[in-house]
């Protein structure tokens, strides 16, 4: 009658952190590679699947191949639905498609569909054909929806009661049918079309009398999530909205599935952390992935770079007279190009972020580039004021002083101008910002950086 | 016996994409700016308390404050919960103390604690002094947490029972007991002394028969929070057991609080959306934030990048002679320093990444410092190449494409050390590594940029 879930139990391998003392790991480690598997299974006994999981991704690919087959039947599904995508991925190739199968029947069909999503196409219909025939129409329907939707991310196993029901004939519903599934939160009301007309929070059944009817007793204002909706945004509904659980609906309305929160939860996390290794360049940035796949992401990331720079050294090259002339315009014109680079960096995170949560809309989008423009004329004006002292420190020529001053006021507007309209562009175009936008801002912050600070000089015909 | 949440309804101002139809918040501008009050309030009247929240983002500071006044009583607690804190602090500003008091008198102990929590002292103690006595107590107790720990974002309304009911007990409390909290998930079990020993999520009781002991059917793991603990960490371990909720318990063991949730969700969304903008310099980023205080959070990150850019250019200048015998040298000069400052950005998003979702531990250090050196090898050695056959084609001189080719290699190797060190030093003395990697890791790679180009450049005695 009791369920239990072994989160951190007292005597716990894992430190206050939550994470693992590093000497457990090491006797893992040890066990695995002495081929000890009564000892590693004894070890990991009082774990939870989510830290089991955890030790997984703490290992070399070769050890965690050793750590599945010493655990056997204890490398659950529970195990694989916590674990890493790259890690799972890792591992499955090393099973056979039926003891893929055994593990994803455990699953409800959100955790199934993620580990089986990622197989290749003749990889997953082995899979499929091992799986019970109910459980392999879910897993097929669920994959007939576009990736990262709400159609994979939702689970099938839901309560669904009509609205002429009382609040008692749920509650013996529930109780008469140990089969149903009992992860949720809240009952969803449905007309004879199954269309949703109402949910009731448990917390609500359990505070209503038996004999109250469910259409008096639910709430009929519910967020329902199209189940072709995208991922991220379910999860700025969930977040916006403060659900628990959502009916997922198709385009006839009716009712298909439930996405809960916990779900969620792991893609907020995911596209939020995701945007900053985008924007760097470095993709997904997950230190799992494998070696090859990660170098190919960065590298095409740094040729395209490789060629802006290549741009802004032609800049550069047009004005190999006048620093020829004047050696200093060399050593300070990183300076300008280097500051507008972080002041454009500066104003395109910011609305890289603005974008991705729905704070930055058609309604305020003048207001943020005004605010942004007089951001970047503050700073210019700041940083201006400082460069040309420094200089006029140094070199005691007013008229480089003077120079630099103007290039750096310039650069920092070109700066705040390409860090809000190249994002906000981008996202017009229906291209994700975090993934582009550095690469254009910073080839302009750098070329304008270069070219009004040699051109300036140029123009006043330094050296004087 | 209903409650009503109106998310979103059919004939609804807001798009397909949840945002609000421009043509919305211009009649919303248009009646604010005619001061028609009624009219502002029938457009408003079918809002969910988030898009309301939403729409005051929308505003300029002048008519947010026009449209608290024309919304009145409609501007409640659950509206100031959901807004943005910046747009909230705007508003409260306005409002005198008793008005706080009884808007943060409707709240859960949570939300009233971050409306309190941001208030001048003296403002914080006359709202404190307008408050019921009870629920001044219960704040005043959260207050005494540290900032952004698990004291602050738990709400004492919760549902505790002792063991030794059964489970019919806790149906006949809940429904005996119509003041109790309605947001809850699951029921506490606690011991004499308050302290939890067990848990039962609502779908359990459900489906649970009446007559059966608590002690049978509650589930005795579960995650309990210390309430000293860091928000951070208290989203990371909701994330990782796939929390619900949570009950928070003091320094003896006692049960104090629980955790919801719906209040992790937007601490996950805004740890892991600042670090992309903490990372530039340009703090929590937030386009609600007064312009001064904007202003002055990126400034002071420009005017160190400002140092350090100094720094460089001092080791440019050097090598003055060599370049001003060659100054394709100049040309070329900025290449290898970018080139090695977005190898150098990747690593540092990766690492920074990794240390923020505690996948990067004691553990695999070694091993994904490896993993990083090696990818810097591949990427220099592609980008030397490259560049080195690049400037043959251009300027036909094998020795200044062999000196190019190799600073890239030895800035590459730069970036992917200071990449993954810097943010792994940091963490270890306890300085977020979001915040002040980026200005080491650029500071490396332009200073070793310049120098190992250059000094390769002078050491082989270029011009040839």
């Amino acid at each position: 009658m009791t369920e239990t879930v072994d989160a951190a139990p007292a005597s716990s391998p894992l430190a206050d952190d939550d994470m693992f003392d590093p000497a457990f790991v090491d006797a893992i480690i040890e066990g695995l590679d002495e081929e000890d598997a009564a000892h590693v299974q004894e070890l990991v006994e009082p774990l939870h699947p989510a830290n089991i999981a955890d030790l997984f991704e703490l290992l070399d690919s070769d050890r965690r191949r050793r750590l599945a087959a010493a655990l056997g039947p204890r490398l659950d599904g529970d195990v694989l639905a916590e674990m890493n995508d790259w890690v799972r991925d890792d591992l499955i190739d090393a099973l056979a498609p039926h003891e893929v199968a055994d593990l994803a029947t455990q699953l409800d069909t959100d955790d199934a569909v993620a580990i089986i999503e990622d197989l290749e196409a003749e990889e997953q219909r082995a899979v499929l054909r091992a799986m019970p025939a109910d459980d392999r129409a879910a897993i097929e329907a669920a994959l007939s929806y576009p990736e990262e939707s709400a159609g994979r991310l939702m689970q099938r196993e839901l309560i669904a009661v009509p609205e002429h029901w009382t609040v008692g004939q749920i509650i013996d519903y529930l109780r008469e049918n140990p089969e149903l599934t009992t992860d949720f939160w809240e009952v969803f009301v449905v007309d004879p079309g199954h269309r949703p007309v109402g949910a009731l929070k448990l917390s609500w059944i359990l505070r209503t009398p038996r004999w109250v009817p469910v259409a008096d007793a639910m709430q009929r204002e519910q967020t329902l999530i199209p189940v072709d909706m995208d991922q991220e945004e379910v999860a700025l509904r969930f977040q916006k909205y403060a659900l628990i659980s959502a009916a997922v609906v198709d385009s006839s309305g009716r009712l298909v599935g439930m996405i809960t929160v916990d779900d969620v939860v792991h893609i907020i996390q995911e596209e939020a952390g995701e945007d900053i290794t985008r924007l760097s360049g470095a993709g997904d940035g997950d230190i799992n992935r494998p070696f090859l796949e990660t170098v190919k992401t960065r590298q095409t990331w740094l040729i395209v770079n490789l060629g802006t720079a290549l741009l802004a050294s032609g800049v550069v090259s047009l004005f190999q007279d006048t620093i020829s002339r004047l050696v200093a315009l060399a050593v300070l014109m990183p300076i300008v190009a280097s500051m507008g680079g972080n002041a454009g960096t500066q104003t395109m995170a910011v609305a890289v972020r603005a974008l991705a949560t729905n704070q930055l809309t058609q309604s305020n989008t003048i207001r943020t580039i005004t605010r942004e423009l007089r951001i970047a004329i503050a700073n210019g004006f700041t940083l201006g004021v400082l460069i040309g002292l420094g200089v006029y420190i140094i070199y005691r020529e007013p008229e480089l002083s003077g120079v630099i001053a103007a290039a750096m006021v310039i650069n920092n507007l070109i700066a705040g101008l390409s860090g809000i309209l190249v994002p906000l562009t981008l996202d017009r175009l229906k291209v994700d910002p975090a993934v582009s936008s550095a690469v254009f801002v910073t080839m302009m912050t750098d070329i304008m950086g270069f070219f009004s600070f040699l051109g300036l000089a140029t123009l006043v015909g330094l050296p004087g």
